[in-house]
């Protein structure tokens, strides 16, 4: 199974095609974007499936992505090149079980610094990644330049440390994107396979389904067997940053067993990572030996895959945790490369009755001290966030981060708002999401149905992806991000127009929305009629609005509002007795 | 089809029973709640699945509930009783379509007054129904005295306006509950059917399906042929209260010619649902002629069917709604049978872009003097509100609701909080409805995944109503309400104690969280194992946890809480060099 060459999902969704925007300061960026074509016009959405969905364009995934990013990136100062040498998966495991290698080898960008976009951004140079997020942030809204995002906004966002561009030297198939508070809320999809269940070619279409339907980054958490070789197949084929937590790797180099864990191993981790076009780590140097008794009394103690991992080392070792340690050293590589950080919150909690507790808020302030240690290394850094939390304590989360994190992206899994839905955690954690999205965070992790049950499989991806879009946009909207409602008023006018198949098209899933639609009235002339199965012909508001417009409405507001009182009736004595509220009635 | 005795499902859900609680009051009655049986104890939740889930109970749909409330009833003063004398649906229609008469006829109840729940509250009288509330709410609670419910603050709830009980004295066999800000909060489950399409078999299903899952109330909107015996069939089979829109089956009274619809046809009809047991009417009186004209640029129009069938109808005759001129005549019929009221929210928000507009909270303002007039003439009422809003315009509906309807109980459906996602509306709601419940709403009308498409399935009912209980349970969780979090904390525990029957049989859907488990890990010896298929033997961190405490932490945490200094590593001169942050680095 692992050997089969993978099958992705290719073609653009319905009614819609690609086209590509060049830059102002650099003509040759294309940011691409997704037009929908309405019955009367275009609109035009942002696009996170790459080249997949482009008619124009050829992808073969054992050739991997266009390389649009490396001209750029050989462009840059001191970057060096050399042949790629990290270990390939060891052959001892079956052959019929093993990820095969990625058949083309590129050559490895290193550099001895300078070249993350935080130190471009403070040095006030405008690189072409951030043109480039400048404009694909834009294409949603209404390009009005008073309120559009300028790429030297972008550049000060970044120089900040209030935004990120994830983008690895080593990673040239990326199409930017940015994360920060002042920009589209982003979210992640978690994919990987464990040492349970599925392979390479299933995990490369779980990325590219994932990008389909709106996946602005993905982590590849993988723990099974050949980790680095399906790694390599994501990256190559993936136009998104893909993240990784490299302890799960480090961890498989020392056979499971946590206690022989040690920083070289790790390092190495690190640079084959990195060396392999990781975007960004997860990298948990926020668990302190000093803080895990916090945890002693919670009701489900460290739930956090590499917080446990890590956690259970320092207490076995009585010693702080070496990622703490050698925080700076883990900085000096990232930068070599500009991987970001996304900072591990190691003591999420992992239930209602843990959230906010003093472990989760000691390791916050601990991710804020490193973030401040990376920033001097110029290294990008989002920090990581909960987990399971009731919705009136998800406000102190966002209040504490940007008190004690600058305002450093926050970067967060749901959080969850109950505990007692298993199967359907998509819309626990989508509730709190959106809530902690509004609040500011920049980027929201997702859960999917099978969350606590077993591995997602490719529905579950897309349900996951789907609340996430939901709960991003939602946030959006309510941030009052210029032009994030123009879809919405878009389909709400194709809605009350009985425009069906335009409301279709402009849908986060317009093969679900299409396909319920169907299920009642699935001729192709009840596409045009005037009610839905709900509520059937007599009874559509819609059309009775309609009516109600044609009937000379029009022309009664125009009276009443230049002050007729034609439409305020004058009440008999009896009606008036009748009807005039009664004060003081109430008993409160 | 139509004719077809309706199958509907019966039995427990696993690993639980029915108990039932007496009173202390009144000995008599019989408090349903929901046994669940763990590892080692029982944990009792709220139950509305009525009889079916009854082991004991023998149910049979063409006979009705037992009529759990007659006695109480007859005992009233003033009660009247009279033959049935409503009519049954006219025979045109072809007889293999038609919803054949229920079997049985029981005799009607009516009064001269002074028997609404709300009347008996103002006069000092605990009623049967209010100690069976103030039981049933304490169930899923912790048994604290002190701040559990009693029978005299329901009363006190309900003489203040805050709190109603809907139970038509012609619905004997509805579980009295209880909807207002200061108790759980409570659901809706919208069924019935609509000219395209559906029987009675299928609606009578759906009502149980519905509330087997947690539906507290429902709603049967059917709008095609059949209205009268479609919901006479619901209303002798439903343990819960169930609403209607009068105005749809007086629509059909004028075959759906809006310009005829008048006072005495829909008077007529208030009365036969009234004596047939209907336990709540939402009726449109706030729809006032002088305010349809601030409709005239939304985006939307009018969404409510009965609010555009009411704005029409003004607009046609030039005159005041008559469901506004007649509302004290409405409350008479209302009181004779204690129907509550669901004033209806004409014009609440069919988009993002019309949300808290000045039609709503005109309208708004309106129901608050209608909710002061049916509170004189001891009516119990619930306020309606929206519908499409963004989450940044939640808080201020609740806030104008509090303030202009004196804390009556509020009722949303939702709300939506982006229109972008047609098919995943049960998300998009769940959002605004958890929040707008924490800020004080009492009862939710769900949304399926249909809504915008057509008409909710059996499936969908299922779906929109586990949302629906999330969103519920993530406000009683906010407000904290005590012993909510319960049954969060015993699902978590058995999360963590890998008890993994335990962790389903806990959930909103344990049928849905253990087919999700066996997908990848099917075998029995599977529900015993310290992972699943998600992370795998290697990578749980809940096992590392366990590692963790085995591994003498309690002890390590005791000296540490000490003041011991073990755990707090001394750096060398280098590596406080190293990580000491440095002040005054961030840029802002």
């Amino acid at each position: 199974m692992a050997n089969k060459k993978p099958e992705v999902t290719k073609g653009p969704l319905p009614a819609s095609h690609k086209i590509y925007l060049s830059g102002k300061i650099f003509p040759e960026i294309r940011v691409p974007m997704r037009a929908i074509r309405l019955d009367s016009q275009y609109i035009h959405v942002y696009d996170t499936s790459g080249p997949y969905t482009d008619t124009e364009a050829r992808t073969s995934i054992d050739q991997g992505l266009p390389r649009i990013r490396e001209k750029w990136i050989r462009e840059r100062n001191n970057i060096q090149t050399h042949d790629n040498c990290y270990p390939k998966d060891k052959s001892s495991i079956n052959d019929s079980k093993k990820t095969p290698n990625f058949p083309i080898s590129h050559q490895i960008f290193s550099t001895r610094g300078g070249i993350t976009q935080i130190a471009y951004a403070r040095a006030g140079i405008i690189t072409p990644e951030m043109e480039f997020v400048a404009i694909r942030e834009n294409m949603a809204r209404d390009h009005d330049p008073s309120t559009s995002i300028t790429a030297e906004f972008v550049r000060d966002e970044i120089a900040k440390g209030r935004a990120i561009i994830p983008a690895n030297i080593n990673h040239p198939e990326v199409e930017p994107m940015i994360i920060g508070k002042n920009f589209l809320v982003k979210i992640n999809a978690n994919i990987g396979n464990s040492a349970v269940n599925s392979s390479m070619s299933e995990e490369v279409e779980k990325m590219v389904w994932a990008i389909r339907w709106g996946a602005d980054t993905v982590m590849d958490l993988s723990t099974g067997r050949n980790i680095h070789n399906i790694r390599e197949w994501i990256i190559r084929n993936s136009p998104v940053p893909i993240g990784t937590v490299p302890i799960y790797q480090a961890l498989e180099k020392v056979n499971g067993v946590v206690e022989n864990l040690q920083w070289k191993i790790f390092r190495d981790t690190l640079i084959e990572q990195a060396e392999q076009g990781v975007d960004y780590f997860t990298i948990h140097a926020g668990v302190r030996l000093a803080h895990i008794p916090l945890t002693i009394n919670r009701l489900t103690g460290i739930v956090s895959r590499g917080g446990s991992i890590m956690a259970k080392w320092c207490l076995y070792h009585h010693r702080e945790n070496f990622l703490y340690e050698h925080f700076d050293e883990i900085c000096d590589i990232a930068q070599r490369y500009d991987v970001s950080f996304s900072l591990g919150d190691g003591f999420r909690p992992g239930s209602i009755a843990d959230a906010n507790d003093k472990a989760q808020f000691a390791e916050l302030k601990t991710l804020g001290e490193l973030m401040k240690i990376a920033h001097i290394k110029e290294c990008q850094v989002m920090i990581e966030g909960p987990g399971h939390v009731p919705m009136h304590k998800i406000k102190e989360n966002m209040d504490k981060q940007i008190k004690w994190c600058n305002e450093a992206p926050f970067y967060t899994l749901g959080p969850l708002t109950t505990d007692i839905a298993p199967g359907y955690d998509h819309i626990t954690s989508a509730i709190g999401a959106a809530m902690i999205a509004w609040h500011g965070t920049a980027m929201l992790c997702y859960v999917t149905p099978k969350e606590h049950l077993g591995l997602p499989n490719r529905d579950d991806v897309k349900t996951g992806v789907i609340a996430y879009k939901i709960a991003a946009h939602a946030a959006d909207l309510a941030k009052g991000l210029p032009g994030a409602q123009e879809r919405d008023n878009a389909l709400s006018k194709a809605r009350f127009e009985f425009r069906w198949n335009d409301q279709f098209n402009l849908s986060l899933d317009p093969d679900t929305a299409c396909a319920f639609h169907d299920e009642t009235m699935p001729k192709e002339n009840h596409k045009f009629v005037h009610f839905c199965s709900m509520c059937g012909p007599q009874f559509c508001s819609m059309q009775i609005s309609h009516e109600i417009r044609n009937n000379g409405m029009q022309a009664m507001a125009e009276t009443y509002k230049n002050g007729g009182d034609l439409y305020i009736p004058i009440h008999s004595d009896k009606d008036k007795k009748k009807l005039v509220p009664l004060k003081g009635l109430s008993k409160d």
